[in-house]
């Protein structure tokens, strides 16, 4: 075999046996009984070591020298494969081994001070977890920026001055909307009502499949937090089910759904290889975000919906398609970012961004991290917070060591908008699709353009090779004055 | 770290990755989308890489070399390292990978064969698996017995001599058993009617509570055919229901039970180690069949069972205590082994035996299988193959390239029979508890005396330690005489 060749198959297995590893988080999240859990953790840290072992394995790097990439797909491996193994080198084993243990204690002690309001007990795990990131961020960055060596676990190529500028635009826009709603004087009425989970579940299933999910090569189940698993041909997701809000398990569904069709619909041929996963976060998020808001919370596609739900719960309190399109869309103030609207969610997002890069730098003190985020907030959204469990303890990302990974979501949001004004030009007719329910020449157009390519190109090229045009953020800011301002009679 | 020590973190990594490999099958058989087949295929063969390698990974036999246990734990834990060392390095690497393929495909070369009733259609595959086998045996046996060589992946420390003597004792006293039963002109009536699905599964947890199954520490879930999996804190079973015919559910549940409590009960200390596992298939199904038939078999608690089913179910059509009991324990006649009552199942697996024997052996040729099993069943049953799907293809085993496996389920009803009648000994009041549907003194005897100890002595010394006298078969024939002789009235 040539060196090329032993390269993707021992790749092959690696990708094999992180698939199986998403499947234990699956079993964890899902149907794991409760007793089960710290014999789950060795189960889960020998698979970790396998895994760990195959990225650092030293004849990876001589498969990598010896290897003559000669087409593009050839390319892509290469590079995304030397990425991994100089990531997992740079970092010495008894540091990485520091961050697993002490973000597995974290997770527990961010959940109690939550639970008790209590800041103060979460802020020594808090400098632990900072000081090791910072440390891990130094060995990867060979001098270079902190926050952008981190930042390439979860966006590839990305950096914190170019997301500044991307966010330098966003921020006071999105202000300025918030406002603009606030003062235009609508409030539109919100749904009401009990919605029986039975009910819930069986519109969910029809959504999904509406939103092209493959249920041969997946399945649904309820979970705490929804989420989607897996790549190829097993894709699960997971929805939740409040009886008295049926939105919350209809769109976080068809947002679980965008994720797991873009890893339903990468090509056969990259499964189980470096190519066969969404090519970032970012990406990732773009896909559920369209297929969640541009796609699902358009008018022409509630004005389905509004039909579907009289048929399936009967009378609604929201009377009128133009009535349930506000409905779904409202814009409500609100403390957590989980559950925000289209207006509200990326300013939570760029908040964290900013906050999270100062403490990274060390230009904001731990013990200063609760007033940054309140006085912070109350600039943003006009509001004050009124407890921790409603401020800085809302999130469990930094518990868990992920500094770096809160502004994929906003810029996800940026990509969909690039990707939602690139379909519609293409795509002139849409309207009338989603009328009827069937969102299928988008899905087609986001399938051809985009998902089938996997991790072939970098994640900016590969919106830009999707829509034919530079990332921005106007497309998006666009996209919500246009909306809103519809909504909101501005 | 001391080689001991050095050797036991090794081997706990290793059970922990063995586990994961259960969870993956677990999976498979309940929750998987059908489109994952054949990526499946791919983790699972990935993982077993892994496995392979560290089975015989060349530090093992150093720690091995340098070990010095001392006691009588380190003793066991060292025996069983080296015994599964010294298998897996003893079959070459592609005669092993022959082994996987061949039987991965015969698998459905099998079940088409079965489906249309043509037994040549299998007759290529299943000489090859046999010759592979027969090589296996070669390599692991050097120059012994071929059979015994192959038994010890499934009853360590049997031989084919000693299943030998034991079934020919056993032989001639059931099929006199089966004569003495048929001749009785007794025939109880069988229970009838149609029993709803969900009530099954409800009466069906019930009793997997009753048996003491740990649902902190398992679940239920419905499968084609019923299983247990798992060790120590995440042990899964299933069942399966016919609404007409619901001692399947009940019985198949308590049968997988008897197979999960043996592995939630063996001691904690002994868990994730090559200690932490039933000790044997033998023992294994001597705990599942004492569970489900001395126990929940029993006329004191099936009179506590027709209670609770008319609870659940109202009037059945099988009238008193004493029908019931009958009802339960009726013996029919019948080609397929399991669906076979207490008098004719070992019957079935003694016919297996000695036909893999001699296929193994080379005294029995392949073409000339069907017409020997045939004959045999006619001897042995009374009774002719009608069809081959009734006959020598009813079984998944052969196919597997599982040869030596089938004894084990006899050895495990000869077990059972050797702790009934100790456990009697020791609880004369066993029949009170039991009347009242509580088994808890004969499971707390069993956890006690041999469950909680895993794999700490051999399986035969396992038995003999539990009952405190030789293994023979004499208990279970004067058990079944005397059940079937009270029911037939002879």
């Amino acid at each position: 075999m040539s060196a090329m060749a032993e390269l993707l198959a021992f790749q092959r297995q690696t990708e094999a046996l992180a698939q199986v590893m998403g499947r234990l988080s699956w079993d964890q999240e899902t149907v794991m009984p409760q007793g089960a859990v710290e014999q789950r953790g060795e189960e889960l840290a020998a698979l970790e070591a396998v895994l760990h072992g195959r990225r650092v394995d030293p004849r990876v790097a001589e498969w990598l020298a010896a290897s003559n990439p000669e087409t593009e797909a050839e390319q892509a491996h290469v590079r995304l494969i030397r990425r991994a193994y100089d990531r997992a080198t740079k970092v010495p084993a008894d540091l990485s081994a520091a961050i697993v243990r002490t973000t597995a204690l974290a997770h527990g002690q961010w959940a109690r001070a939550r639970a008790s309001e209590d800041v103060a007990s979460f802020l020594p795990v808090l400098s632990e977890i900072l000081s090791l990131r910072q440390q891990e961020a130094a060995a990867l960055s060979g001098g270079g920026d902190a926050y952008d060596a981190l930042l390439q676990d979860y966006e590839p190529g990305m950096t914190g001055a170019a997301l500044d500028e991307m966010f330098g635009v966003l921020r006071p826009r999105l202000v300025a909307l918030r406002a603009a709603v606030a003062e235009s004087g609508h409030d539109p009425v919100p749904l009401k009502g009990v919605f029986p989970k039975a009910q819930q579940l069986a519109l969910s299933e029809e959504l999904a499949r509406a939103f092209g999910y493959d249920f041969n090569r997946g399945r649904i189940d309820e979970a705490v937090h929804p989420f989607s698993s897996g790549s190829g041909h097993d894709v699960r997701i997971t929805t939740r089910v409040d009886e008295a809000e049926p939105f919350g398990c209809f769109y976080s569904t068809i947002h679980e759904v965008g994720h797991a069709c873009y890893e339903q619909n990468i090509a056969p041929d990259l499964t189980l290889s470096a190519l066969g996963q969404g090519v970032s976060m970012g990406v990732h998020e773009s896909q559920s975000r369209i297929y969640e808001n541009q796609l699902a919370r358009s008018r022409a596609f509630t004005c389905w919906l509004y039909g579907r739900m009289r048929d399936r719960f009967g009378a609604l309190n929201v009377q009128g398609e133009e009535a349930f399109h506000a409905a779904v869309n409202r814009v409500a103030p609100g403390h957590i970012r989980t559950e925000a609207d289209e207006v509200h969610y990326n300013l939570h997002i760029l908040m964290r961004f900013d906050l999270e890069r100062a403490m990274l730098a060390g230009d904001l003190a731990v013990p200063d991290l609760e007033a940054a985020w309140n006085d912070r907030f109350l600039a943003d959204f006009g509001v004050a917070v009124d407890k921790p469990s409603n401020g800085v303890l809302q999130d469990v990302h930094w518990s868990a060591g992920l500094i770096g990974y809160f502004p994929t979501y906003s810029l996800g949001n940026v990509y969909a908008g690039c990707l939602h004004q690139a379909l519609r030009r293409d795509l002139p007719d849409l309207d009338a699709a989603l009328a009827t329910g069937d969102p299928s020449p988008a899905l087609d157009w986001l399938r051809d353009r985009l998902q089938r390519h996997g991790g072939m190109r970098p994640p900016r090229e590969t919106i830009e090779h999707a829509t034919g045009a530079p990332v921005g953020v106007e497309p998006l800011l666009e996209y919500l004055d246009t909306k809103f301002g519809e909504i909101y009679g501005f």
